[in-house]
């Protein structure tokens, strides 16, 4: 593969986000050519691949997996299937990015890591928001001393409103499905390791979400193994959409971030000095760095360097989020190596 | 005087500003000691006496000037009455604080300018906003160098509603009685003269601003020495209350102010993002600025040094009134020295 | 006191505080009449007593509980005073403002609350904050439903740079000493009591705060009767200035207030876009909502009505932050009756 | 074309706007069918051709237009190949997209529109800034009422650096070159035509640009047919960068845009609270405007609905740039009815 100038790619899963990257890998990046669909759903495999210059489709993943034209798999299937995947797909040969989380269950996503390590495939995990400017602009501060040691971080996470109750009962719980994105940030930001969590949740936004056993409302105090402390804010209903933001405060200054609009424009009249709402969810809000990402992973494999999401960076907010949960249920600090 | 720890002063005029300046001087100036207040109206007169502990009070302002005590009188009458105040004031050998304008009266200014010279005392003029906190933050921008050479220049000032007719009728027009706290300020931010004024107008608050022979929305051009143009925006009525910001752009960079509020709190909703309206008028807007020239009035006297806005400072900006009106009513550039 | 329309004053303790106080009642409320100042120090008490208009002085301050002319007295000595004057003052019939803490000993707290009631009179404690124009703001968002039920809250509150070491090592400790303000607040904004605190901490500024037994960085999780969840972040070292901010995000919204600064310019330059600093500490900041919360007081007693800061809001925060303490000790959750 | 559903494109012109309109013809736009580029240079054409799925490419744009399967070109060539190749392509029955301006010489453009008429081809001028979030907000925002009636605009555009001397002694001058888009946005903005400008203008920036008989900082009064005012402030250098910001004054209210910028961060440090600089040009800061500027051209075309932009909306601008001119030369102001 030393010459080799383009990947090309299969993707799993013909849902929203499978689609998304489809898009990308067929219109966007230049060195990457997407040859196959699949979905278990035939309607939705066909609408992807057309959209995608009529590229060939299936309803059996398998299909991509033997096809020995296509080097790489996007994982994009429902998290229940990820980690069987995984292990055929690094069987295969192929080399895998994989939606997150990887999986709920800490001896499967094990299980997942060892065939990828066997088999000398590479894995990303797609934690996008590490690609975002706006944090990546934090953890340049962070990292380059900007703002001196790291002392305390929030990060404050809301959804514009809450998924369906079905989804809820089998989403593995506020921490597992939402919370894990702001596990990841958070060792993202910060460079350093999470040895503790304490978890205070609620349910404020919809009883329906408490019957089914998950909180919708929690904040997370984690503590680092370089002294920082952080707390997670999380909501699923913020009624002025998603709001998503981060404020790092260090021994040589502080840097937050804002929310991000469709506009730039303030109105002022005579009741009020009012903006528009922030861009109202993920696919907007962070559309890019769902491009940047595929892009740095297709860069990794071209040239055999570390992909910049690994295994581990996968695994480890599932711990985070099996101890937060513990935290809650006990109402007590756990560390992390109460989990693993 | 060199020796002297302390200044006695007279408030002529007991208004809205003339209480302000009574209250300055009687309760918050450790060095100022209030004797005296006169007003026209007795009643005035009287409450503004009462509410700086008691002092004496008169109808009559020669009241003020006869008496040996006092060593300064701050001038806050009606415009029409300063130009002769200030004459017989220096002629008893009072320092003095006039509000702005001096006169609307060239003639007359010039008179009491005259006046002032050969009695040899101190006269300031009451452009209050160069004490303003933004406006001194810009000046010191333009002149440490911090923005390099200034090219261009906003200045927004803009009224939360007109005054009623009857004093539109006597206010000499919104260049002399608005405009004119902005062609001081053009002055001042930018450090050099005006040297040609171009205005554009038009009724379009009020139909009887317009019956009256004035204008209330008006957008002027000012072409400085130093080879900057600037323009100033003013309207009679900002339904969302009183906006006062500008904007210096230089070599160097760009320096500008956005308008003080009451409070800095954001509210997001389902419906938009919103802040409470700004300060609404200049008593709330620019009262330490009120205090701080009274100050500066006080300390210039007491060290016999400059005062900070001189007489000629507030004859200029009388000139390019004078000068706008003409370029509006001509529809041409006009040359200050059209006017004088 | 029916007909009074004055209230007479002494003021025990000429330190910052205390000279700031003695001020304003001398020279901006208009209903004050001060009339003695006391400090152990003589020429701190000369030197405050002259400032103000040259009332009188003292070095022992039952010369003013023992003077029947005056009705209150203001109570700004060291805090480990403040409990025994608090009865002496009650037991002498005096109206009492004291500044916060009323004393790190809650059996102390109680002995003096006692006095207090026997005696009839009012108490105020000085918890500034309340009457700052952005806290009332983000109080009456909550209060009036304008951001619905709240559900999470933050709380940031960062001093520009630690006392001397000396003092802490006699403050009682951070939670004591500086979040004992963030204790009232959150109780204030949220209008409900905490129930369980949750306190990490760190030393992160300066080992010597360390070695003296105490912490200087710190992240609070209260939890609320009403369900909500709030953190209080506290660092004594925030190079950037003084920094003072909340949000409390609710069901209908959420509101944030942003730190007050000394002008609103702000500066674009080829390196960056800058604004000044914020207003450096609680002097500049919050000399509104000393001046505020006295008139109140004035107020309350003038009118017999109920004073904003009861002495039981004194004793809370002192609860809250004994329980913070357990915690931090502990590494547990502490609930507020395991105090009390 | 009832029946079409993709319309087939050829690019004249292969620079920088010309390869961001292919590449968006080719990758972005889904009933786009990019067939083929030219340029005179035939690398230029080359690269551009192979970066879009190595299409055709020509060194001679009549083969683009003697192409029966191609509907629509995009004319990108220099600007004074435009008038010629859009009366060619209108003779040869294609549709037309053109970059601003048409022409410089007023003749031309009526003789170019008077081609397009004929053929009943549909033309669009390229003016992108419409299509800008933040400037299509603005316009909703006075055309909805928003703002009640509009009184009083600015726009700031100010460029971060100049072009080479050549350039500018080849780009009509920068009321013709840089102002251009300006002229188009007041009109679009304000939904009303220019009745009058008043330009002073200068040499701030380099005085090479004087030597070429251009200015490089201009300020333009612009009086509207609605009675409303603006000024239009354009600078060759901004060091800090692109300045993009529209503010529309009206009856009910005021609206007014910020920069874009990269990322949202605030960094807070013992100096300063700054924040990157904003999206450094044109490429960056509209590069969705292009996008959707032609997504919408190509719906025009699909659906024999008006263009956004029409050949009138390209020939204005020019007579708003003469008249600017002659403003500034004989330092009057001008009517456009004088240019006309």
């Amino acid at each position: 593969m030393a010459e080799q100038e383009k990947l090309t790619f299969g993707v799993i899963g013909a849902g929203r986000i499978g689609r998304l990257h489809a898009q990308h890998l067929s219109q966007r990046i230049a060195r990457a050519d997407l040859l196959m669909v699949s979905d278990i759903d035939e309607e939705a495999a066909q609408q992807c691949a057309e959209a995608c210059n009529g590229i060939r489709c299936s309803t059996d993943y398998h299909d991509i997996l033997s096809d020995s034209d296509i080097d790489a798999v996007l994982i994009c299937s429902s998290t229940d299937t990820h980690a069987q995947i995984i292990e055929e797909a690094a069987a295969a040969g192929k080399h895998i990015f994989c939606e997150k989380p990887i999986d709920h269950d800490l001896g499967k996503i094990d299980q997942a890591l060892a065939a990828v390590e066997k088999a000398g495939v590479m894995l990303q995990v797609g934690f996008n928001r590490r690609f975002d400017a706006n944090y990546r602009r934090v953890r340049q501060a962070v990292e380059s001393g900007e703002i001196g040691e790291p002392h305390l971080m929030h990060i404050i996470s809301r959804d514009p409103g809450p998924p369906p109750i079905e989804y809820i009962k089998v989403s593995g719980g506020i921490f597992l499905d939402m919370t894990i994105h702001d596990f990841d940030m958070a060792r993202f930001l910060m460079g350093s390791e999470v040895e503790e969590v304490y978890a205070a949740g609620a349910v404020r936004v919809d009883p329906a979400i408490g019957d089914a056993g998950d909180l919708d409302t929690v904040m997370i105090t984690l503590k680092f193994a370089n002294g920082a402390i952080a707390v997670i804010d999380n909501s699923r209903k913020a009624v002025y959409g998603y709001d998503q933001r981060v404020e790092v405060f260090g021994s040589k200054g502080c840097i937050s971030t804002a929310n991000s609009y469709s506009n730039t424009a303030t109105v002022q009249t005579q009741d009020e000095i009012r903006r528009d709402l922030p861009l109202n969810f993920f696919m907007d809000r962070y559309v890019d760095s769902y491009l940047d990402e595929t892009e740095q992973f297709l860069q990794a494999v071209l040239t055999k360097s570390p992909v910049p999401v690994s295994g581990s960076d996968g695994r480890i907010p599932v711990v985070m989020a099996r101890a937060s949960r513990k935290s809650y249920e006990e109402n007590r600090p756990v560390r992390m190596d109460e989990i693993e």
